[in-house]
């Protein structure tokens, strides 16, 4: 046969073959609901019972549209009025960054509020989570989030943090409370936890239901870095540390009504901050006794076993000691968390129980490295601090 | 001549002049940087010198690309790498709402922090103000800013209101407080004053400089329906004022350090704001002695003259009684404003005027009906204010 004729049937058949797969219809079930979290009186986007996401944008004269979320680009179809319209994959239950992306351009959705994640301010899904009760907004007496502005002489710039006083803290002017930092991921804020993670939701009911102690929550910027000489070149080492220790923590003693001892201080962090956190108690265990690591620790990336002399300068390496001096080791994570958050978890689980030390485990079923993980570890670990056990 | 010919012709020297006139080039100044309220790292939009504004946007299919700022929307250019640059006409300086346009979509510029307002979050630029340093971030001490949420029985629904408390309340739980409420405009929300409008930081400078009385303030949310009974058809009537008078303000009196009596209230608001609070100052005399009205008045959108014994059941109609009884009664608009404010304030200060009624009337240079008008607004109003000279 004549080699061209040979490519015109084999072009064919693969034109027959793609169009059979782009005509294959997913059944998607037609009970959508506007998102809880989209602007004020905006219909889009929408999620059904099955967790897809459907997003509608008008761009009349665009030729290609897709919503893009959870690493994958849907197409949406245009209608006669120059409406696209298009549905994802199901996703997980809880909250998600996404965008939409017009004829090249990667957009926030005009139809939800926005949320500071991935490096950026853009949109954010909600899907309906079986358990979302303990993050619901109910009518339980409700503590403030301050925003608290500071110049910090260490970086030399302005910061800020967001402070959670529980109900109650202004009625008496005498009691103390005990204090939780609690810090975000890399490429996120100090917005998260009160924006997308809940913190002050969450402990409103945990309190209304006396399931948690009172407490105040800080909820600094994890990213902190001398200001540069000129002659510096590359990213500047961290000084976090030195931030949190000597102008956070001072401040935050000197402004609001804390218990200013460490067993009354608790840190704790996501991902990134969960790494970070970990370093800083270890340095600091004269100022924190309770740490939670949420889908996060010290020796990520790495799924080595660890080295208990030498990991952390040798911080883990007497259990004993460490079980008298730390009140609540916590860790967290999801179970559906992409590597290298299992084996590198995994591994400081290993040598933990290798070094006897005391922690608490806990696994969030179904849930990815997201904002759901991170909620329901903070209602989780909540619980169990400032409980004055031992 | 043929006809066909004459209109050959006739198009050849249409597209001759249209093509004259896109190639008249702009002189732009090119003195562009980034602006101050993009989003961490983004290079653009940028502003310059004369208050243009250059936005970028890469969109490499797409077909036109526009910048749609103070009603007018601006071609941008795709360069070979597909992205997409262009300029405004100078703008006036202060804050402006805008957004993109990518092939007819209406989107967010991904490179600035969101607001909201025009009814939507959405893209905001900053034209840096020649008085701009009355609300610069700045090493003095910082009141702070906290998210208040309540359950409101009138509206049978959740709000919120952010409250300033100034720098050094937290330090002596005996002093207690004056206290503005201070509302944003139509299609705006709560977060208009502690957002765009710098609420805070206007106040911790003037506090700093001693020019202001530290104060409280309250920014809650102008728009209150009770909940519709399914009979009722179209636009509720508003219930703002019964909840501002039985809700607000004895939940902030009982959960702030307030003086609470009618000497040590304030009350003021921009456009709809600035209507909604003369109402309610003039309904509830026993309750403020304080008015600013920015941008706005009850006789709002009339520029017709006021009979003061009709006007609002006649609350302005005996003047004498209105001058012991008011403290401050303050007016500003912008000498850029379009219609009908600059008819509709006039003709109100005219019927004050008529009655004897003293007043404040202050004058935003160079600005329209937009937020540095506003935050000028407020910087003069708060210096008048709870200084006891009646």
């Amino acid at each position: 046969m004549d080699k061209r004729i040979l490519i015109i049937v084999f072009a064919l058949l693969l034109s027959t073959v793609v169009g059979f797969a782009q005509s294959e219809k997913v059944k998607v079930v037609e009970d959508f609901v506007p998102c809880s979290i989209n602007q004020q009186g905006k219909q889009f986007p929408q999620v059904n019972s099955e967790g897809r996401v459907r997003a509608q944008i008008a761009a009349p004269e665009a030729l290609k549209v897709q919503l893009d979320i959870g690493g994958v680009k849907y197409d949406m179809v245009k209608d006669a009025n120059g409406v696209w319209t298009g549905e994802s994959g199901p996703q997980d239950e809880g909250f998600h960054y996404y965008q939409l992306n017009i004829d090249g351009a990667s957009v926030p959705d005009p139809g939800t509020k926005y949320f500071y994640g991935a490096g950026r301010w853009g949109s954010g899904i909600e899907i309906p989570a079986s358990d979302r009760e303990f993050y619901a907004l109910k009518d339980v007496p409700h503590g403030l989030v301050c925003e608290n502005i500071y110049f910090s002489k260490i970086t030399n710039s302005f910061r800020r943090c967001f402070v959670y006083t529980p109900a109650g803290y202004e009625k008496d002017a005498k009691t103390r409370y005990p204090v939780l930092y609690l810090q975000h991921g890399s490429f996120e804020d100090e917005t998260g936890w009160p924006g997308q993670g809940h913190a002050n939701l969450i402990l409103d009911n945990l309190i209304a239901e006396q399931k948690a102690v009172p407490m105040i929550i800080v909820m600094d910027n994890g990213y902190a870095y001398k200001p540069q000489d000129g002659e510096t070149t590359g990213r500047p080492a961290s000084v976090f540390e030195d931030v949190m220790i000597t102008e956070i923590i001072p401040m935050i003693d000197a402004r609001f009504r804390t218990k200013a001892d460490r067993n009354n201080r608790a840190i704790a962090g996501l991902s990134m901050g969960a790494n970070q956190t970990m370093r800083i108690i270890m340095n600091n265990l004269d100022t924190f006794s309770n740490y939670g690591g949420f889908s996060g620790t010290s020796n990520y990336p790495s799924s080595d076993e660890i080295d208990p002399v030498t990991f952390l300068d040798g911080k883990f390496n007497d259990g004993n000691t460490l079980n008298k001096q730390i009140d609540v080791f916590w860790l967290g994570l999801g179970t559906k968390e992409p590597k290298p958050f299992p084996g590198s978890v995994g591994a400081f689980r290993k040598m933990m129980d290798k070094q006897g030390i005391d922690y608490v485990y806990y696994e969030s079923e179904g849930t990815a490295h997201e904002w759901l993980t991170w909620r329901r570890s903070l209602y989780q670990y909540a619980q169990l601090i400032f409980q004055n056990k031992k």
